[in-house]
């Protein structure tokens, strides 16, 4: 599958369950939230802005997307979870299936991040992102084209460590908004 | 990855923190666990007689084990989640990382069931087991040596819709028993 299959197939409004592990202290942490997935123009300015933040040509960009997410969780039910970012895949040239996927905004520190991704074989798109303190990886992958799940481990920075595991399931919302 | 490596990595024991999202009606159970793994000698008669009801040379079996599981879900706190099964790879001579699971007791029925598994590149044993009125689909992988993960679907026996989802943490137990 190429990252344009996969960004094509993750477009729509998902209606997301996550659990979280946070596993140094075994902790359970419910989130149910609504996850938009947008495609944006490669004219786009912030696509084009964020392209050159990392001295990238934006021609190089394919398939630049917005997640926009809003939801609940049950830890601290008064705090929203809510956010957005802007999505650049900048495929490598030489390697099928491999590249760079540029955000404005991470999950896990609210700074730029460029993470390496690649797709596998049975078609799971993995992301890895290194942060100043902290590495993380996601794992997503498609059980039928309304269904979809993501397993993202936060890490020490060494990348040893998994602090928290979290599991998400989300089905495609087809009754629009 | 070999299914023998795969089983030596998994021995011992485990303290599990499990989520499944039962998907039709968005529900959240956690569910924690001590999972214990222990090797079977290939002579062992549970394995032998196991071998045999399917019709298959005991001979051909590789690093035969014991899983058991003890815990308690938040779904139904009076309910016990207890269980035990004994799991007998059988490999693919003609395919490397493939091959057969005989189970002398399901997960999704309490029945005898051999499943389909397996192990990708990067490394993630996949186990395919079809019931009389459900499949199930499980693939787990290592973050590292202590530390692996779990993700199980069960689906309608059609095998397109899933029904439940549920994701492990599994860390192993450094203090023994």
């Amino acid at each position: 599958m190429s990252i344009k299959q996969f960004v094509e197939n993750s477009l729509g409004r998902w209606r997301s369950q996550r659990s979280a592990h946070h596993l140094t202290f075994s902790h359970f942490e419910a989130v149910q939230s609504v996850i938009d997935i947008v495609a944006l123009s490669p004219d786009d300015e912030a696509v084009i802005s964020l392209c050159q933040s990392y001295k990238i040509d934006p021609t190089e960009a394919v398939m630049p997307f917005q997640m926009t997410w809003e939801g609940q969780s049950d830890w601290d039910e008064n705090a929203e979870v809510k956010g957005s970012c802007i999505l650049v895949p900048i495929p490598d040239p030489t390697v099928p299936n491999r590249g760079k996927l540029l955000r404005d905004q991470g999950y896990a520190e609210t700074i730029a991040a460029v993470g390496d991704y690649h797709i596998t074989e049975d078609e799971t798109f993995v992301l890895l992102t290194t942060y100043d303190r902290a590495a993380a990886e996601e794992k997503i992958w498609f059980a039928n084209p309304n269904l979809r799940f993501r397993v993202s481990l936060i890490k020490t920075s060494g990348g040893s460590g998994v602090v928290t595991a979290s599991f998400a399931s989300e089905i495609r919302s087809l009754s629009g908004k």
